[in-house]
């Protein structure tokens, strides 16, 4: 049994840092690395590429909208066929970055609002989807399972990654509870190791009401941008391991 | 005998038109494709190199320093390793568009100020140089000679590709006079076509003092931001073809 | 009777212009100037307050969401207090521009998707509001009549300044045709006059149904962005002075 | 005997933090606040400023080349014109923003590479000059002794307050060593509390030659962008004020 566990890192830009990227690649195997346009200056995502390289950690692009100063965090009303070449450059830029860091990039996962509208907006969803195989159609998305996203890649061809994610509550049907709600997020360390072995071994995760939801989840989200943040990840690895779950990049 | 032609295009951003890039596109044989950080949203870029694609006009790189606010156009005392990065994620971002559009980037020409300070700014000329290896070692770079970008990058294995400006006066030891002298820039289509003419059939440029310089430039500049200049390009072109002269983009 | 012309200026961006504010300057009374966060570089901002405060024009802040990529006509989802401080530091930055250049800030128009949000959305409307609260209580704003921006500008005591607008076509209603439908821009001069005539001295519009609606405008926004739209504006001022209609800044 | 002390604050962005304001504040009695063009959103600069109101600290602008991916530290060729533009601009915004939260702008210091570039670069330093003029000509420039923005402010009228480096080493002609050599930066809390108690009670330091040097400094620069830092900070002011120095904003 083996799963993957990604995390978003290259998220400093210039004298800015932001998360502890060094310690969060020591717990995960797939990053996600900043692009250019939420976060993440060329110098700052080549050091990240360059320590996922000796880590053996594979890493995937993670485009947004063009959003410094909201952090990608901010729904933009923006064109789909902008959107389509906002992530083909995002894409590229951080291919030839991966490269000369001696690694390469092996699949998308994109970042915060745009991350949350392409699970429900047919348009930029689509947009998403065809800059990706406009890249590379051999390139797998990371997905909130029975999203829009997820139908549209699919549809496309895409190879889709089902993620789960460490230290969220879900509804009883298998979404997320919103952010706005209390107890969307999960804080102690037992609630969250609890929840990740659950989805890793049985494939299920406990909803908000108790009811058992399936999820096949290939990949499970950590986070890395607190200090507990990290621990976080170092606690959740070594349950798994001692659960005797293998933790590696989905092919 | 065939030469070159080159021009800057996809200088556009969003909202905001620059340069007529459809006629340049029919006058020259290689465009240098601006890559987002003097300017170039990635719609444009994409489209330029969709145009070229068509006209099977060859695309090359236009990096810069970051400075949207001033094109590009003013000296950024940046760190050699932030310029080497800030190179290679604007020419892979370019590379991805070009892809998407058809085509491919096959040679690079710094933009501007940068262009103009890797004439003689050792450091910058090696981060650029190490930025053009680290993508891709086989793309040649446009150069004034005997300059200092020029022995960098033929030290580093590179290939350069000597470049003359059609609209520039030049010094008797073969410099371009500078911008902020008389007479540095040749208005006259008469005077503009006889300059090309003698770089391209004698490799020769007459210099300000009237004193021949020999030029061995297998590509020609022109200019395409303003209607003039569209036009002069034009009668560049014609006068070359007139002449017997080949135009085609280097190997 | 009297009216004011309103129109958008300011808009261009280091070296790409935008409009032609020398010659809408000479059609209008009032101009709204970009402040750097959809368009507008401090020094092309100074230069246009400049030729207004020559023109005795009267000068408006025309905040934007902070998107220079999208020139500021796509929603952005920004949190209200963010918003409000936005507008603040634009409008803040704008003042000591236009004093620089010899006169003052003396309105505020919301630029593009901004514009159009607050029209709808409570939560950015009062952010905006509050902001010229914050700035300036005594800054009128210039409004869509019944529109959300309306009655949170009155119920927070500021002025509102109804606009109409020259070539847009209008809903039985009283709401602008969406620029997704047919005829929702007028383009012949007639047409454009006609309308503004009808505006400036009965106070109505005619829908495009042919019912009249009354609209209380004391400004009409033109356009300058286009070689057409400014030789429209002049045949607006032309054909409203021919009427007796006076053209002046609200006071 | 009282002396200022002054710290760089407001220099977060968005999702990004740097320094701890709320405890250099504590410290300190003037605050050098981001404008927004190298640090510093609206929402940060504006808390900020309240927060500096709210603890009865100076707010000073602190202006910068535009240049987020740098944090201005590099040093950009611009126009002497349009830096002035760019430093009225900035100004401006943060009055706005100072005004909103309770208090006003009470003088300038330049950040980061235009602080270096203008005490030797005359152009620069007349364009930054010219930008306070017209601003508000009552508003002092914080400056290192004996250059160019020195003499340029005074010859142009405006007040200029000196200030001393509390953690930095000088040469025997009273300029700071430069960061690239060794001893640059003073580390040790011991060090610094001396340096800055012979500044502030003898108007001297001890330079790395171990010569007097005679510096009539009304403000001492300290800074906290880490938590070393803020600590030195907080031992600076307890020195002081065990010695009997006051601590207290320049009038």
């Amino acid at each position: 049994m083996t799963i993957d566990l990604n995390s978003d890192v290259g998220e400093s830009f210039g004298a800015w840092t932001f998360g502890d990227d060094a310690r969060i690649i020591e717990s995960v195997s797939s990053v996600n690395v900043a692009c250019g346009f939420h976060a993440g200056d060329p110098t700052g995502i080549r050091a990240t590429c360059a320590a996922a390289a000796a880590a053996g950690v594979s890493v995937g692009a993670h485009p947004a909208y063009r959003d410094l100063a909201g952090f990608g965090r901010r729904f933009i009303d923006v064109e789909p066929a902008e959107l389509t070449n906002d992530v083909v450059y995002q894409i590229g830029a951080l291919q030839a970055l991966a490269r000369a860091a001696g690694t390469t990039v092996r699949y998308v996962k994109p970042h915060g609002a745009l991350y949350n509208t392409i699970a429900v907006h047919e348009r930029q969803a689509r947009a998403v989807v065809q800059a990706v195989r406009e890249v590379d159609a051999t390139l797998p998305v990371l997905v909130l399972p029975n999203t829009v996203i997820e139908s549209e890649a699919r549809s496309a061809g895409l190879r889709t990654v089902v993620e789960a994610f460490a230290d969220r509550a879900y509804t009883p049907d298998g979404a997320l509870v919103s952010r706005r709600e209390p107890g969307a997020v999960l804080h102690s360390e037992t609630d969250v190791v609890e929840h990740v072995l659950r989805m890793a071994t049985e494939s299920e995760v406990l909803a908000v009401d108790g009811s058992r939801i399936r999820i096949e989840a290939e990949s499970i989200c950590v986070h890395g941008d607190t200090p507990g943040a990290v621990a976080m990840a170092a606690a959740v690895r070594r349950a798994l391991t001692a659960a005797g779950v293998g933790i590696g990049a989905f092919a």
